[in-house]
């Protein structure tokens, strides 16, 4: 059995890099005139790179690696008018409706009538703040952690703060590197749920799943059946069998 | 006696406005050539409280209201160079050293021997994070809550969270509006520090001082001993003299 089960959010309970991704064909559709498609891309992510570690991760942050992209690109002949659409493109992105994924919400609603349901998000503390608000899950969480990033430093701290036995603990989430890897490392349960679009930054070449030791699923409609399975053969093992 | 004395960061342990307020000089002389001083500060506050619903608190929410009033009060004829030196001061504030306020450090290890000391400041997580992290203080505290915002329900999530006892807890810091007023409305103690220079939108205009029962002090380095007399009263009226 578990004692705690959390979950990443964007991406994992809701979509999010659906709208980055929208964002990003806008950007390229604006510097259309300068440069091409795939140069845009590439050095919007380098620049963002540079800039995580004065910047963090969220929509502000990306918002002034475009304008700093878009600057670069058209070596400072981009207009104020279209520096003015780059940050309109940031304010609808923190204002666009949170889209739950397909079977997020039942898989909470029940799974919280049995477990204590946690959930650990990184980004703008303000942005994630009002989507959980937005979402409609809020009161199907116990807890709900913001931080500035997903490292084993990062677990090892929430595991203290809120005594998680790890033996009873599991974590799902969309990103090998954010989610599941770091949970691993520390001896904790974890599920991949991957997320059809997955931003570069957070993606993990060549691992050996089987060797990692977590679970994988296609959607989180599954997870109910994968818990119920795991809390059986916890039972089996344990001293009280039902 | 207090079981937790809480602190506010920027401008009650180190300096934060004094950095917007540098930095809102170099933005209004950057402008200065197509408006005046006064209508850029004016142009500028109005955005960040328009902003403020979208953006949040912090320097990153900051540098788009300045790119946006920028945009407005030049009718879009600001440069692509002049946007990035506005980036340029953004940055520059996010990795500014941190100066902590005059006594801060000598106060803050000699209450951290009697108390559990905590940190409770509003802003972006990052930027708040890293600062902790190089203010050198951190090992001082035992806790550590960076907030969105700072109002009567955040503070009453955090006396759930942590359990406090708001008969031995102490609140210190430099905003009325976000760090007194509040917890004096739920019952806790709180001690007014002001600084020389504030935020507009924190300033809270006709109190009566005496009736809202804060104490004050003209800065951090009167707080031990207030905290001692206080500890002390609560001695006399408690059922332990010593």
């Amino acid at each position: 059995m578990f004692d705690l089960i959390a979950f990443d959010a964007d991406d994992t309970l809701w979509h999010n890099e659906t709208l980055y991704s929208k964002t990003q064909d806008k950007f390229k559709q604006l510097l259309s005139n300068y440069q091409s498609a795939e140069w845009i891309e590439q050095a919007l992510y380098e620049r963002e790179m540079r800039n995580l570690q004065y910047f963090g991760y969220g929509i502000k942050g990306f918002a002034l690696s475009m304008i700093e992209t878009a600057i670069e690109l058209t070596q400072g002949r981009i207009s104020g008018a279209e520096i003015q659409e780059i940050i309109n493109f940031a304010r609808d992105m923190l204002k666009a409706p949170v889209q739950l994924l397909e079977h997020a919400e039942e898989v909470i609603a029940r799974l919280s009538q049995t477990y204590d349901l946690m959930i650990i998000t990184k980004g703008d503390l303000f942005d994630q703040e009002t989507k959980i608000s937005r979402s409609g899950l809020a009161d199907y969480f116990t807890h709900f952690e913001i931080v500035s990033d997903k490292t084993r430093d990062t677990y090892e701290a929430l595991v203290a703060r809120y005594d998680i036995d790890l033996g009873r603990f599991l974590m799902v989430g969309n990103s090998l590197r954010s989610d599941i890897l770091p949970i691993v490392a520390i001896g904790g349960q974890a599920v991949y749920i991957p997320f059809h679009i997955t931003w570069a930054h957070e993606t993990v070449t060549n691992q050996d799943e089987e060797q990692l030791g977590y679970f994988e699923l296609e959607h989180i409609g599954l997870l109910p059946a994968l818990v119920d399975r795991l809390s059986n053969r916890g039972d089996a093992t344990g001293s009280s069998q039902q």
